[in-house]
């Protein structure tokens, strides 16, 4: 019997691309699962076959709870989604496309749902949106006790012999902080490329990454920028903030536009990636950044993928400076912690949230209104041209510059958002990215915990082994304080930053129509 | 059997003032039709009895065309109008309290309806909600050629003796004009002062109005205005536009924020009286501005309401200096000056409807928003402060400041309206109500060329005759002339004036943010 899939969100095919358009809730047949990069051939109820992305299928009969795709990349309370939620890993993590390239095309995200990402509803959830489709790999990813080793196997796992691999913590002036390397990493993204292969059947964006250590550029596509943050997802995401990159899309893909908006998340997304001395200084993101040649980011990408210290073994890299703390205090900390990325992760959508109706406004409404006062004092200024009457035009002449004058504040207005507003949202944007990464963090402490208290009560360990794991729950503290601190001192920073250009332009804006009214009051006579 | 009538608008009875709550399409039976002063006592189904405004009654039943009641003030195409329409004149227009003021409390007009005035709808048809009620008796008085003399009465009467009554028509710079007294009228309106009587069962407002020529105050009650608008349309609305009082109003007509409004658009109304160089010399209004004491006030108001030269017959006063006109130059002209104020109307009309929108958005959803903006900024800043990050303030300080600011700008973008658009949207209020009246003015000529042309092919009319009454249309051609230059030189003046205010004002607002935002911006640490 012929393998079915229910189809869980409308695609449309892109024309000339092998794919099969399909709408939300049509039962399709699963022709070929192994076609790969994120693709399924399937064909529909009246016979045409093509390529629809897997993560829009759910294939077999499932009925019972989530559907996996479904998973989204804030979960508010991963705890509860811990024990039933599968695991997806090991199926996915190793070189499936490590012997040919024909397969991807992921090389694209949403435009259209580039509004949609700060559109979040009046109650301040999260829109789905935006999270829904192949982000489900992601998701599954973190949940990172539900892979790899068990709690017990990393409460009780050895440091690496190899120290260069070790994440120090020292105390600075605000407390615990990761070391932070003497010249920061940055890289710039330019240049991006339509490619294509399969003698143009697919087709594809590829950017130019520069990085400031080499001055060397390299060539990568979305995927492979989707194959880096699933790396450090995989190796650091129950320890650090990895945000998601920005959401994949399927149709508008290579217009303009769409091409320089992505460019520049990505390049948002690399710069806070640069910016944390755990991520910046690890073998993957260095390979991402330096590679020399195909065959050098071959072998380093195998190497990547077989990496056993991911999900909570990172915290047995952690040295910290400092002696081992209480487990009550690591508690307290925690709590803490929660309480803040929370209350910041409601300011923050609710920033997002009336940004967006600002956004909406200044784009729609308020310059409609602006051009029809414009366009009624020009009108009024064309009848009273029409009577003829001696001295008329000492008041037209100025009434037609003012409705002119409010035709151009018109389009100040219609563009003053992309000036602004844009900046103070993306920032915005990328903190609900981060914070929406620290429920997981934090609760994979509170797991950990909790997994000491059943060994203990089960009897399962013996003294040594619970001051051992008291020493492991200790280091993870001290990892969150750090992350913690590297998330204040740059969050001060970015916010410093973001509101004074968000104001800076705000004056220009209001000072530049200030002026121009100035200058249409100026044309009028003094009575 | 007794009478009844049925309820045309919803009123709310004012408390304590003997009045009764009536509903529209309620029947109610009439009591008494002759308590005066605009009221009618009637009786609900309920029993409950009281006072009803007689424009706000249908009495007995009509079924058949358009209620008297619903005449409006603006009649786009009045010759329809004509024939179908009643004549009332006579029956209110001589001294029914003349004896007495017991009964009148008219002394207010709708400060809700005060927004109203401004909302025209889309189409740009006149709202009809500020022109229902008792404002019946001045539509009907301005149908000219239905009340007393005939077309034919009037193109045959011999211009009065008395040469002190005569309105000389000079030729000037740009073209026919009328003679402007050397100094101008004005007058100001204050101190209004809430009386009562009949043992305080009926309240009204007086008013303190002192004339530049006698700088000595005289007292009126806003129906005494009425009184005096009412003589003046009259004696002049088939010459001149007789702007409509402010409208008349029920509910809350004591409250100081409507006393406030009401006053100044009298003072508006007054001041365009006094600047009307045929208006403001009239006996009537003089009378009005400076009767010494109550008997010649009374003296006054009867020799006024038993005036003749009333209607039509007012253009048989007229006394140009140039010579006669051509019919076919006259009707040129009606052609000219009835297409000017037909797009001027239409102008007016759009610039009232986006004001209205405008005036909305300003007073309702934008200040929201700012307020919005301004709270997120200082909710996230409270959340930072939570952190007790070392150096959190050089960010938390200022992040709240800027919310402050936004949290001001809104209270600013609130009250704006109040600072530009009233006076914008007032000028253009008072000119939608002139224009108004031209279509009956201009139909005035049309339809006096037309009687002209009529009694010439009923071969009622000798040579002479026909002579006699060229020369009397081409007075009538003479007299709107000098009007519509009146007309340009008072709108050229108004909008100068109106437009540097409102841009004055606008250009203060949009300084007054910038200035503000730099503040704000100010407050931030430079990176």
């Amino acid at each position: 019997m012929a393998l079915k899939a229910q189809v869980l969100y409308d695609f449309t095919a892109e024309p000339g691309n092998n794919e099969l358009s399909v709408r939300q809730g049509e039962t399709v047949t699963v022709l070929d699962q192994t076609v790969g990069g994120g693709w399924i051939k399937a064909q529909n109820s009246s016979g045409q076959t093509g390529l629809v992305p897997e993560g829009y299928l759910q294939v077999g009969s499932s009925g019972a709870g989530e559907s996996r795709s479904v998973g989204g990349a804030y979960v508010s309370n991963p705890t509860e989604g811990w024990d039933s939620q599968g695991y997806m890993y090991t199926q996915q993590a190793a070189g499936e496309d490590d012997d040919g390239e024909w397969d991807d095309d992921w090389d694209d995200q949403s435009m259209g749902g580039y509004r949609g990402d700060y559109q979040v509803d009046e109650e301040g959830g999260a829109s789905g949106a935006s999270t829904h489709g192949p982000s489900v790999k992601i998701s599954l990813n973190k949940f990172p006790f539900s892979k790899g080793p068990s709690p017990e196997v990393f409460l009780l796992a050895k440091p690496p012999a190899n120290s260069r691999d070790r994440l120090p913590v020292y105390m600075g002036e605000v407390g615990p902080v990761w070391l932070y390397p003497l010249a920061p990493l940055d890289c710039v993204i330019a240049d991006p490329k339509k490619e294509s292969k399969l003698y143009g059947l697919k087709s594809f964006i590829e950017y130019q990454i520069t990085p400031n250590t080499t001055n060397r550029p390299v060539n990568h596509r979305y995927k492979h920028f989707d194959w880096l943050y699933e790396r450090l997802l995989g190796k650091f995401g129950s320890a650090l903030p990895i945000p998601s990159l920005p959401d994949k899309q399927v149709t508008g893909r290579f217009e303009d536009d769409f091409i320089r908006m992505r460019m520049e998340q990505l390049q948002a997304w690399m710069t806070r990636m640069c910016r944390h001395p755990v991520v910046s200084q690890s073998e993957v993101f260095q390979l991402f950044l330096t590679y020399r040649d195909e065959k050098e980011w071959k072998a380093g990408k195998r190497k990547a993928e077989r990496d056993e210290t991911v999900g909570p073994m990172i915290f047995s890299l952690i040295e910290p400076e400092a002696p081992e703390l209480d487990p009550a205090e690591v508690e307290q900390q925690c709590e803490l912690y929660s309480r803040f990325t929370k209350s910041m992760d409601e300011g923050v959508k609710e920033l997002l949230n009336v940004g967006n109706t600002h956004w909406k406004r200044f784009t729609g409404p308020l310059p409609k209104e602006y051009e029809r006062i414009g366009r009624a004092f020009r009108n009024l200024s064309t009848v009273f041209i029409s009577s003829k009457y001696p001295g008329e035009e000492t008041l037209t002449d100025a009434l037609t510059a003012a409705g002119k004058t409010y035709e151009q504040i018109a389009e100040i207005v219609a563009q003053q958002p992309e000036k602004d507003l844009h900046f103070l949202l993306e920032t915005n944007n990328e903190y609900k990215g981060l914070l929406g990464c620290f429920p997981e963090i934090i609760a994979v402490h509170k797991a950990a915990v909790k997994e000491v208290d059943r060994l203990v009560s089960a009897g399962r360990i013996n003294s040594n082994d619970r001051k051992f794991m008291n020493q492991r729950i200790s280091c993870m503290s001290y990892s969150l304080h750090a992350e913690m601190n590297h998330f204040h001192s740059n969050r001060i920073y970015d916010y410093n930053r973001v509101m004074q250009l968000y104001l800076r332009q705000q004056v220009t804006f209001y000072q530049q129509i200030a002026d121009k009214l100035r200058g249409a009051l100026r044309q009028f006579t003094t009575l």
